[in-house]
Order: C-alpha cells, then structure tokens, then sequence
C-alpha cells in the first residue's frame, strides 16, 4: 500500500480519554474510532491487525480438527428460556424488541444457540466428536466501558463449543482446546498463560483462564515463574492422541498459575521464593468443561452404540479476538509507539523514502516495493512528500516491525538501511538484501 | 475435509417452509439454519461460500483501489438525527435502547457513520479521492422476511463510500464501482446487468442497480437480450484511467435495461422487436451518487486548493454478499441440487470412495485427497460408509462442479471417473491425470 493513498489518520496528541497505553496507541495509530460508548469503528490499519488474529485463530482451530460456522449476531429470548439464563443474564444482556413485538437479544455468547443446532441435526454417537466454532460480534453491556478494545461493549469473540459422548472425550476436547489456545497466542508473539479460574454465569468446574501479563492487567495473578519458560515452539501435535495431548497440558498447568479468584496462599508457599510472582495479567481466552448443564436443559441428546439416549457432553471455548489487540499492545510497546510482533503486523515493512521526488530514491522506493510484493509480502511505502523525522515517527506509531530507509546518500554506495523497530537496530545493505531479509524473516512467520 | 468429520447436515425432505428453489436448497444442502423470522446461522458449508464471495468482494474493491475498514453493527440514534433520517426510517430500523436509557439502532446502512469518521479525520483536497468500503452484518426488519437468505432481516452486505472533490471524480468513482462490480459477479459465475433504478431513501439521481436474470426475482426487468452477451472478460482495466472506465460502463449501460421502477415503454419500443425481453431478476447489487446530501447535512468539507471550503462529494456501493448465496443458486441448479461456478464453490471437488473399507480404493482416495491438497486445492472426501447412490446424491445435492469417482472396478485398469456436475460428462483417466484436470481448471479460478 502507498500512504499517499492510504487512510491513515495518526493523531500527533495524546487522546485525553485513554487511560491506558493500547487504547492510547490504538487512537493515536488510526486504528480505531469511537462510535459509542463501547461501539468502535475499525479503521483500516486497526482491521489489518483484527484480521491478522483471526486468521491465526482460524489456522489453529483448524490443525484442531474444530469447524467453523457463523451463528447469527441477533438470538431469541425464548432460546435463552430454555436454559434459564435469560432471566439470570442480567442488565449486561442488551434486549431487544422488533416491530413484531418479539424478544430478541444481541448474544453474548452462544452456548444455547450451539446447542439448538446440534439437537436439530445430531442424534448418534456416530456424529460424534464434533466441534464447532465461530467468530462472530458479541455484545455485552457493560456498566463502564473502558480501555477502548479490551472492555467494549461490541466486541469480536471466537466461541467455540464441542459435543462428545462421555467425559472422557469430553476432557479431551478441553485438553485439545488449551493447547491450540496455547499455540495461538505463542503465534502472536504472546506469553499466555493457562490459570485455574472459577467459571461464573457459563457454568462447570474445569475451567482455565489463559492471562498475559501486563501492568495494565484488570486481574491480580500468582505463578511461578518458571512457567512463562514454557514455549510450545514448533512441535507437531497429533490432536486425535489423547495422551500426547493431556501430557502437553500438564506440562502447562502443573506449575502454580491463579488468579485472584482461584488463588490458594498455601499451595502458592510451596513455590520456591525466588520464584513466587506476584503480577497483573489480561484475560485474553477462556476454556470451560461443563458437561450436560445445557444438553440436558435443552435436550440435545444421542443414541449410545447400545441404543441408550444420553445428554451430550459439552464445554465451551472462547478468545477475546478484538481484545487481543490490546492484549498485544499492552504486551510490546515503547513510548514511541507500538511495536508489533511478525505474527500479526498489519504490514510486513515500511519503505521510507527520505526524499520523495528525488528520481533515484523513487526508482529504488518503488523497486523494493514491487520486491517485496513479488515475494508475497504486503510492505506500506511511506510516499509523502514530508520530512524524514514525521516519516519514522509514523513507522515508530503505527509499530510495523522492520523500515527500510532509503536515501540518495546510501544509493550513491548502493545501500538501503534496514531497521528493526524492536531493537532500534539497522544495518546497511542492497535494496535486493534488505528484501531477502525481510522475506527470510517473514518465512517463519506465514 | 473428510466428510466423517465434518458437520453437513443434509436433509432427505424438501421443508414445507422454503417457498423457492435456492431457500430449499441451502436448508437441504445443510448451509443454514433459521434461528429466526429472516436470521439463520451460516452452517460450516455455507460459511464456505460465504467467504469465498466475501473474497471476491474484497480482492476487486481492492483492484479497484477502495479501501476495508469495519464499522459496528450497532449505531446511535444521535447520528442518524443529524442527516433527518432517524425519523424518516420508518419501522424496518431496528431500535435499540441500551442500560443506560442511551438509544441505538442495528445499522441498515452506513452513509451517516461513514460521513462522520470522514469529517473527523479528512479536511483537505489531498486526501482525496479517497473510498472506504466495509462487508459487515446489517439488520432491516423487514415486514415479510422470506425466501431465505434473499429477504432476510440480519444480512451481510458490503457498502462502500467515495469521497471527492467534485463531481467529475465522484461519478469517476461511480464508474469505479460500477466496473469492480462487473468483474466481481462475472467471477462468481453470474450475470448481473446493470440497470437504471430509482433511488429510495439513500438519494441522489444517478443510480443503477445490478439484476441476475431468475424466474424467482422480485423484480420485474425489460431489456435488449444483447446486453446479456456483454462480458468484461480478463480485459485489464486502469480504475486510475477515467475515460477507459467510463467507456466500459457505457458499453454496459447503452443498450436498454430498465427495471419495472424507471421502466419506459416508448424507449423500450426501439429495441428491435426479436432482442425485446420481458423477464424478473434479483437485485445483487446497488450504485448511488448522491453528491452532497450527507456531507452538508453533517459539515463533511474539505479545503480546496485555492482555500475554499466545500462539502465532500459522494456516493454509495452496495452489494449484498449473503443474498449473493441464493442468487447465484436460482441461477445455477437443475432438479438434483446446486451447481456452483467454480468461483465460489465451497470444495473444489467431491472424492466419492465407491467400496469404503476396500484397501485399495481407500488408499487410493487418500492419494487423491493429498494429490489435491498439495496443489492447494480443497477437496470434500466422501469416506463414510455409505452407498454409492448416497454419495452422489449428496455431492449432487451440495453442487461440487466436480466429482472424482475411485472404485475397485476402474483401479483395476488403473482409472478414476471424473464427473462435471454441470454437464454430467464422465471421463476415465489415471488418478493423476484426476488431480492435474482439478487443478488445471481451477488456475482460471484463483
């Protein structure tokens, strides 16, 4: 993408509303625009990134054997009858009336809506295990919405919810889900780690918050630290191999990891001093065992192979989608601006030419533009005519992880400079280098 | 995907409920689901294609130079009072009020939002020209909501803005949209005319809307049956180049093509009597230049050049990308099921395993499955153990354009079937021989 062409609205001054430093960076970037309280538009940098998430959910459900549909945004009440939660849900739940007078609520999740899906068409043990997933806008109205993305009121959830014949199956289908999770945010660049939760309004007692820590954090967490040494890195996971699965999540949550509400002072004093942490963390994902709280409430059931009719177990799986942006912002910033991991850069490099209209360095800009281009990448190409201190400002703001710098100076030796916004690092080379590197690095990061 | 692991649940029955073919159809098919008068759930086929029109969209908006954001599906009233058309609605807005006694709505359409992040953002000539489009759920509470995803009430739709200086660039823009639109339903396998509309409650004079030839539209449409042999074809095309965009869409629009709204039956007189056609279509598709309708009523200016002040000028695009679904089936089917054009099929190909169990013809069918995957190819393996005449009926039913047949019979001399679903033509060839034919026809398909 040329700037000159882009819509790109940076903003040079600190927006007073922003409390927080994501929500600071988000504004400030272009990313975002308030619409409501809560109510955000995404600017097209800002969908860059949102899209970027959801396609490493997508992939990873995917690996996961989990298949994707699209549940509608508007649901009934009287669906919401069925499980007795419509009158539980509380003021949080937005109601809805149509011209009909019917009752209609903007869902929050879709526990119930899963399950009257499956009772429509399921009824064998033959169709099971089955997962399904979606990613889709939730609404929840909170009291105060605040730190722009990470609590509003629409926000972008992936739900995932699985049906299995037994507890066992069922189990595996939360051990398979902590570790795609797991996988998930590692492709983000992000350290999450899984933490014993209580399980609130959803229901069940096997229940694992995933939490990045962040001063920012809303929730007080204990662990030790060991844990965040834990990587799941690249090795290949047969989701179908119920051990391997269950030994991958022991070797995540054997470690002390809770958060406030789970925490247990004794269990936490038998952590090595050096390595009790006491920190702040951001909720960005939720796995829930629930068995047959709604199956049976809505009489989702199936035949067994010996011809009984059981309800069917159930749990559910969520990740704050639109929240991790924040979630990763918070993670990995400067006070320039934001600095994003390769997994979810809205654009792979930024090309800045230090003196737009002089025709070597626009031959060269326009060179490596079409370089990168050719090797798949998408680079932004700051073409304005403005001075080279706005151009790495904006670089810096917007967080893209690598700038090539091109100038007439270099290009009289034939060199670009190439620049790593985390480290600050550069280092000279041919334009032809400058796209190897890039595409080299990107390699890893399909 | 192996279909023993899939969720595609078919129906055997024809439901009493679906009034026309492509609503029948896409219940059969098991591709939606009703949770609602006019709100069904996308079933994981009918995600599928789904995202593979949503694609589309986006790559020719893209070719096109237009730009995605995402704005939220809930507006608030406030900005819809300052365009006057909060009260004019009428009762298909759906009226929300949240916790605090705030009042929003489920956007129908997006002119007054997109009007209000232009003027917060753009106030100079030099970011212009500038369009910014969105594919994002809408809600209209439709009195009547039938035949399926073609009346529904929440709906996906991508809407489009430009933004210019004057009017020359924005019917520019016009011309813009127009040709992207050409190419973007040529590529899912229709033909869309455009035809001269009224405008509604969007305004402004210039607007066609883009009509698919069905005996089930809504509409009822008069025109010169040579406008049906217009083809945009792989012609590239300069969306920079004004007068090569604005001669396509006059080889597109000269030839008489009115709907029954602006329909002139003197001027229809003097299409040659043996080209004079009287037929119904589906509206997939709207354009609208409205000038500066909303930008004044909202103070949307930008500086001009000489230091004028002056409202924007714009107009709005429209295709509705979920009733696309159903368009593109009352165009192609017969009476077994869905024939997709290869453009938006949901798999590429069926693989129907005649003899499941058979070792020779499952290691067959896995070889093929591969074969097709690693030409970056989407197969649908029929592995269940079911009958010959079950498998066909449902990738009949379902629509894959192409179908792979392996039984023990032909491995014996070495062969495979493979069917085109359109024509019913079966050809016998090596397994390899299969793959190249699948991925050779889907290169003119990317």
């Amino acid at each position: 993408m040329r700037l000159s062409r882009y819509f790109l609205p940076v903003l040079k001054e600190n927006p007073a509303e922003a409390q927080i430093v994501s929500h600071r960076f988000m504004l400030r970037a272009g990313m975002i625009k308030q619409q409501a309280a809560g109510i955000y538009s995404w600017l097209p940098l800002g969908l860059k990134v949102l899209r970027r998430v959801e396609r490493i959910v997508h992939e990873e459900q995917g690996r996961a054997g989990h298949i994707p549909l699209l549940m509608p945004t508007l649901q009934t009440a009287d669906l919401w009858r069925e499980s007795g939660r419509y009158d539980d849900y509380g003021e949080e739940m937005l109601r809805i009336t149509d011209r009909q007078k019917r009752e209609l609520l903007y869902g929050p999740t879709n526990e119930e809506m899963i399950t009257d899906i499956f009772r429509s068409s399921v009824s064998s043990y033959k169709d099971l295990p089955l997962t399904l997933y979606h990613i889709q806008w939730k609404f929840r109205d909170e009291m105060r919405p605040r730190f722009g993305v990470m609590r509003g009121r629409e926000f972008l959830m992936k739900d995932g919810y699985n049906f299995d014949l037994d507890r066992d199956a069922a189990l595996h289908a939360y051990n398979r889900h902590m570790v795609s999770y797991l996988r998930t945010y590692e492709r983000m660049g992000l350290t999450a780690i899984p933490m014993r939760a209580a399980s609130g309004p959803i229901g069940g007692d096997n229940t694992h918050e995933f939490l990045v820590l962040a001063s920012t954090g809303e929730s007080e967490v204990f662990y030790d630290s060991a844990v965040t040494d834990l990587k799941l890195g690249d090795r290949q996971v047969d989701y179908d191999d119920r051990e391997e699965v269950a030994a991958i999540c022991r070797e995540f949550t054997s470690l002390y990891a809770r958060t406030d509400e789970t925490h247990d002072a004794t269990a936490f004093e038998q952590v090595p001093e050096e390595r009790r942490r006491v920190a702040r963390g951001i909720e960005v994902g939720q796995i829930f065992y629930f068995g047959t709280k709604y199956s049976e409430a809505m009489g989702a059931t199936v035949a067994t192979a010996d011809g009984r009719k059981v309800p069917v177990e159930m749990g559910s799986h969520g990740i704050g989608v639109s929240r991790l942006l924040g979630a990763i912002i918070e993670a990995s910033h400067d006070d320039k601006g934001i600095i994003w991991p390769e997994g979810v850069t809205p654009f792979h490099a930024a090309i800045v030419n230090l003196k737009q209209g002089d025709s070597e360095a626009d031959a060269a800009c326009e060179a490596i533009y079409k370089g990168l281009q050719a090797r798949g990448l998408d680079p932004l190409y700051d073409d304005r005519d403005a001075r080279a201190g706005e151009k790495f400002a904006t670089t810096d703001l917007i967080g893209l992880p690598w700038r090539i710098t091109v100038g007439p100076r270099g290009l009289k030796t034939g060199v670009v400079e190439l620049t790593s916004r985390r480290t600050g690092e550069s280092e000279e080379m041919s334009p032809d280098a400058a796209i190897d590197r890039v595409a080299q690095i990107y390699a890893a990061h399909p």
